[in-house]
């Protein structure tokens, strides 16, 4: 099965477009499972590891039946170096046994040659000594595309060969991503520019169902150009990001989503895996937290889809 | 001192200024040095492990007293996962031995809460149970300015903090790094438009001194690029890309040169550290084979300096 083929499954039959987002900050775990790992471990760096992953496999209990995707954000695992990194594989595995989509969130990218190594690490194998060994094994990667549309084709050609997926940045959430990404260039925006290889990646190596596995990053908070990515990418999966960053931004989650309201899913980290009304007490106070917390926004979410079909005219579309 | 103090220091001190890339190719490291590895670890991951880091050894031990710098190109080791990690730690700490400057090539970036972490893994220090704890610990970090301005700055702030500098890809050296970064707005070439926030960065956090710890990733493939970013930027340092990749660029690195032949180093790596006249029957054979390569890039560059300097108009400038 095709990632687009798999990203359509796994959607239709989760409660909510939630993707739920794992950030590891030590700092911020709640004692209950960190105390617990710095008693369990010999050493610091297993302490390390096995807070994180533990933490991970309490989310991943509480959102599992709820949700179709985690995200995974590569560079608060590497702060922890290989304790971070080894923690990363743990949780990639647990994310994969409870039937997750893992979206590796790398922004990776490189000239060709070296992306095609990014593209081995993430979503294929490397030779090694004669035999073909995965890395880190996930769904999908997200990718950078500064260096130009030739460093995106090594993802496709790898998605396609072990059925994985990748997104593109094409706007991000943060208030400059403007400079660039907003830039014009023959009268067209940057983020509406980089659609056309993607597009274009989609038709050679995903010609087949209704959704590719050539996705697209795109955040809430820029509903006019989220608007304008869905209808340039039609069978791109996309996910949101920013949600929660600001106020309002519904709108710009909804534009990413396709008529049938289905295509993306909206990520968000902190306000579904570090908001606690209070420090918990218990791990089953945790899950019970994290999964309230993913409740209410895929209801949020959910809400926000219904009250656009009641508009005549669909929100920016 | 700033790294742009250590950058002008170990540059004016090396006989080439020349940057030695390391990409792990398992299938490339010579027989010697697999066999050995794989003869005396105890299993698959260590055999991964002590291959690239004994290879690495040698380039190092080959090229520590000609070159100011090593330029680690992370997509390669990750593709070994946490075996290639290790690796990575350990080259990391072989080239501080041989006080060489240590660039992670990860060409990392985020929105800034996210680049703050990526900044900590490679130049600063994450905070693990109440203590601060370096991670990978480069010298510098190659920086993607896609997600716009704002995400370069978590960057400086690091930098600045622990004596780092990181280098912002203005303009890399494949071909179609033309589609983005050679797209004009208000008659200025993207790579040009990100020069002006690298600009305010060093004046803003490396006000002093010739050399600034905010520099640049150009490509010699493209000669009037590379000079008008010198221009831009004289006081950033340069790491010079795509040398080797096509012939007739030694005029688009002497461009990255100040008129004083100094503030860039040309990173070659497949053709110093892999390219054998046949496979080398002894790890001195490996050696003298990469410091042959390295002095023959080296005296190529130096010459290409010297020869501008009898030309009337310095080339391009």
């Amino acid at each position: 099965m095709t990632f687009g083929e798999c990203f359509e499954t796994k959607c239709s039959s989760a409660s909510f477009p939630v993707c739920v987002g794992l950030d590891p900050r030590l700092d911020e775990i709640p004692t209950v499972t960190s105390e617990r790992a710095l008693a369990a471990s010999s050493s610091r760096e297993d302490a390390v590891r096995n807070a994180i992953a533990r933490f991970h496999e309490l989310v991943i209990s509480a959102v599992a039946d709820l949700v179709p995707a985690v995200k995974l954000q590569l560079a608060f695992y590497e702060q922890y170096g290989i304790a971070g990194l080894l923690a990363l594989r743990d949780t990639i595995a647990a994310a994969k046994r409870a039937d997750l989509l893992v979206i590796a969130d790398g922004k990776r990218n490189d000239i060709p040659s070296t992306a095609e190594a990014y593209a081995r690490a993430f979503l294929g194998r490397a030779s090694v000594f004669g035999e073909s060994v995965p890395a880190f094994d996930a769904d999908a990667l997200t990718v950078n595309p500064y260096l130009g549309w030739d460093s995106l084709v090594p993802f496709a050609e790898t998605a396609q060969q072990h059925d994985k997926g990748f997104f593109v940045l094409l706007h991000t959430s943060n208030p400059s991503s403007r400079d660039l990404q907003e830039a014009v260039v023959d009268d067209q925006p940057v983020y509406l520019r980089v659609a056309g290889p993607v597009s274009a990646l989609e038709e050679e190596f995903f010609p087949e169902g209704r959704f590719s596995s050539a996705g697209a990053i795109v955040g809430c908070t820029f509903p006019a150009a989220a608007a304008a990515i869905r209808r340039a990418l039609p069978r791109s999966p996309i996910v949101v990001v920013g949600y929660g960053a600001q106020a309002g931004n519904l709108s710009g989650c909804a534009a990413c989503f396709s008529d049938a309201d289905d295509g993306a899913i909206v990520n968000a980290s902190r306000s579904l895996t570090y908001a606690w009304p209070e420090q918990p007490g218990s791990e089953d106070d945790v899950v019970a937290t994290i999964r309230a917390n993913t409740e209410r926004m895929g209801s949020d979410l959910v809400a926000a889809l219904m009250s656009r079909q009641g508009v005549a005219e669909p929100l920016s579309r």
